[in-house]
């Protein structure tokens, strides 16, 4: 079943036009995303084919872009944000064609669709996982399948109201005590579904 | 109480000659043990003051060195790996003394104690907690307070057998059925200790 996670880089830039010696400082956070694509594909022997990810970019100049990330397809995906941030720098530079998504490198497509857009398109088989601190402890949230639903995460800034109230009926999950950065946040949900689901297997297994 | 985790960089680099620009291929897998120290100091509004990391390395050309990172007198930690990288080179260009931490930046501490002398240190008063693929859920798994113990893992490959066996009677964990990055191995028993410690906390408090 595929795991989908859609993440808001609200002032992430939309051209390439930035230094990879400076990912923190000349991007608009980018980083926080770079390391989002880690935490979403990478384990430690190979990558999550199960995974996608959906990066909707909104800061200058030309917001929205939207970077989908499809595990089945990735290729030349590292661990360290560097090379990563080339990549998306590609997609980035990649000539965009109204409401088409064209691709850049393997697995890595990139497009004009805004947050409503990705939205729709999720939404009309899958229910938002949405991480909230109002939320309930996920450990201790029935979930669908995760292919029933897709996880919905800010970046360094929370979903603004506009982005929430488009959430329809959203699961509301809270992870713990304290305030993490995103990609640890993407860790912890992997896991919380790796071994539930992994456990739902082996319930619905024979032996 | 003190959380305190042990990482074997295996490979690692022990001098400071590396290129910030190529922090995956210059430098034994440096890139692992910056994203290791992201997982264990940085949450998203501030650093763990409680975190303690050592970072045991053994590359060439001057093995062994250990970097000692304090998060009560931490500065100038950001997420970014490129960042943490310039840090982590400083230390490693520190003038090294035998037997003694140097400090070469605040709460950057560098040595040349190997593996066997941070264990002794270590295990005078705590106990090792070692991620295996033998352990248990860590979920399930008695833990003393975490000021009792401390955790051990491995770089992108597993503690060898000398280093094994010089753990004194470590207690076993393991984190999901996914063989996981170390860095995402932190995130999860960071929050594993956040979620118990605070429910301890809640029921020692009168109400």
């Amino acid at each position: 079943m595929k795991r989908i996670f859609l993440i808001v880089g609200h002032r992430v830039r939309t051209d390439g036009k930035f230094n990879l010696n400076d990912l923190c400082g000349s991007t608009g956070r980018l980083d926080i995303l770079l390391r989002v694509i880690n935490s979403v594909f990478l384990l430690s022997n190979g990558l999550r084919k199960d995974a996608e990810l959906f990066l909707v970019l909104k800061g200058p100049p030309d917001p929205p872009v939207t970077i989908h990330l499809i595990g089945s397809e990735l290729k030349y995906l590292n661990p360290d944000e560097r090379s990563t941030g080339a990549l998306i720098r590609q997609a980035l530079m990649t000539q965009r064609k109204p409401g088409q998504e064209i691709r850049s490198t393997p697995g890595i497509y990139v497009s004009d669709l805004d947050y409503r857009d990705v939205l729709v398109r999720l939404s009309s088989d899958r229910k938002p996982v949405y991480l909230h601190e109002k939320g309930t402890p996920i450990q201790t949230t029935p979930i669908p399948d995760p292919g029933n639903v897709f996880f919905v995460l800010g970046d360094q800034f929370d979903l603004n109201d506009d982005e929430e109230v488009m959430l329809q009926d959203p699961i509301f999950i809270s992870l713990g005590p304290n305030i993490l950065h995103t990609d640890h946040c993407v860790v912890l949900i992997q896991n919380e579904m790796d071994r539930r689901y992994e456990n739902e297997n082996a319930m619905d297994s024979p032996e």
